[in-house]
């Protein structure tokens, strides 16, 4: 079985391809991954622009399509992986969603959750961060630096 | 011209409208209306079992639903009333439309943003609490104690 730290780097890859998608739709590219038992139930990137909807972000689609894929909304034994530290918004949505535990590649100093709503997740959920950071946050560098 | 208060409250009476609606579809009774010069453009309530979706609060749709009547992801003109005080995941949403006022019915002690996440919405967003308070409460009491 590989150790967990691989774990979280596959699936991180595997929302990192979602970012890349966002990116390629002219969207901030961030992506989401929700795993439950091993498999990914979701996968999403952000959609803000091409739905006009400050709403859609990543981890809120993924959020909405991995109850979906479950028929529950509470997704307390699963996974989230998502490329950028969450926002509060998303923070709230994970803390409603009962999701016990969190990855994240990139933190965001500007939006994150620790600054905004750092109470916001499950009392017991845990949170790793840091995993493919470089990876994550060079997307997002690239982005806006193509924008200035 | 009326006068702020009173404008406030025919406003909230039909968030409670929606409020009501929640009510008799199952739903824990929130409700939420976006205002855009004088006319309602959203109307909301909360949809959280309906579509089992946790995200799917009274907010969130009308903030996603004025985005769209407007044709634009920013509701900086806006104001959202909503029944009772915001979380902090739609306060986050709150904060990325840009909505610059809110009013909202009774405060939530126990889920409520000013707790969570009290710097989520727009630095120059201004905040009313309090409006029909006890009918917006009163709704919410009887809905959880049917259910007990």
């Amino acid at each position: 079985m590989e150790n967990q730290k691989d774990q979280d780097e596959v699936y991180m890859r595997k929302a990192l391809v979602e970012a890349e998608a966002a990116r390629a739709a002219g969207e901030i590219p961030v992506g989401a991954v929700v795993v439950c038992d091993g498999r990914v139930i979701a996968r999403a990137h952000n959609l803000t622009e091409t739905l006009c909807d400050v709403t859609a972000h990543a981890e809120m689609q993924a959020i909405t399509a991995a109850a979906n894929a479950l028929g529950g909304k509470y997704l307390n034994g699963c996974t989230l992986y998502v490329t950028i530290e969450p926002c509060a918004m998303c923070a709230g949505a994970i803390g409603w969603a009962q999701l016990k535990r969190i990855v994240y590649g990139a933190g965001d100093e500007k939006r994150g959750y620790r600054q905004f709503a750092p109470q916001a997740l499950h009392p017991k959920a845990t949170v790793t961060g840091g995993v493919l950071a470089d990876e994550c946050r060079a997307l997002m560098q690239q982005f806006f630096q193509e924008r200035r």
